[in-house]
């Protein structure tokens, strides 16, 4: 899979209508009223826009074959119709975490807080797709977007309340949570 | 380590006279006169620049405790007065490689292709710093620039001859390997 770069343009354009946002750790993003998702990288923010989110698709940096072979069986395509509910989840990790090695975060990150054997059982109502900033220079190390049905956001909210319940999120300094209706 | 940005612009400017320039596999560069390492993000070619190669340092993808423990031991800064030798080597891996996961590329990268063990054994003699330019859009996924002494010429050839030799090395399409001194 090649890299593929994309903006989250916030203001007065695109599908999705922002109903809500909230830091849940370190700096809130200003108020907007729509998402745009442009599969580009924008260097600046377009006239009129509030902000903008910035990453690319990349390869996994975690995922073992048998872990990846239950997340293709499972994990749904983005644009589902029934799919009206979404959330954009932009997220910095600490320099602590960046100073660990690959195996020491692989440990964090999976062996002791299950984030992909967590997201499994999500699936698949919960689509997602996650974005790279960190080497692009972007104040975001990582950009995941989600997209479910009403029916399953509290699905949604049980998903969000266990990952920030394990050890790997302590790692993270500032997040920031937008949610979306189309 | 926050990532930092590097472009590598061929043409008539720079401290480091090219000396040689070769397509190891696929493509090669065009000629050029000297090389200039700066510590930023080109947007384009400098005008009368031949060409140019862009990544940025990042965390590790594969390294250990125990081996960054090894290699923190053992490897040089860059920028020795000794070190009047230098090499700038491009290279693109394969959409096979890209997509193996995290397990098998660690599997294939030091498990049986010894990739970090073999570079130790060259520390300190030449000291190196990759450059990440896949997640960028760049035309190499990797840029590496090593520097040693004119006396670990015949150990530096030596280094790149194994690591050629690798199982990894079958994942790579484009390789150029471009020497300098100054």
């Amino acid at each position: 899979m090649q890299p593929k770069p994309w903006t989250f343009v916030a203001g007065e354009n695109g599908d999705w209508l922002i109903v809500g946002s909230r830091a849940v750790v370190g700096a809130e993003l200003p108020a907007a009223a729509r998402l745009e998702p442009r599969p580009t990288l924008l260097a600046e923010l377009p006239a009129r826009a509030s902000w903008l989110v910035r990453g690319v698709t990349s390869n996994e940096r975690y995922v073992f074959r048998a872990e990846k072979t239950l997340l293709v069986a499972k994990q749904p395509a983005l644009g589902r119709p029934s799919a009206r509910c979404a959330a954009l989840i932009p997220i910095r990790k600490s320099e602590a975490w960046w100073d660990l090695t690959q195996d020491e975060r692989r440990a964090i990150f999976e062996t002791r807080s299950q984030h992909i054997e967590i997201g499994l059982q999500y699936l698949p109502a919960i689509a997602r797709r996650l974005h790279h900033g960190r080497d692009l220079g972007e104040p975001f190390d990582f950009v995941t977007w989600f997209e479910f049905a009403p029916a399953d956001s509290a699905a949604f909210e049980d998903l969000l309340g266990r990952l920030r319940d394990t050890e790997e999120w302590r790692y993270v300094e500032r997040e920031v949570d937008v949610r979306l209706e189309r």
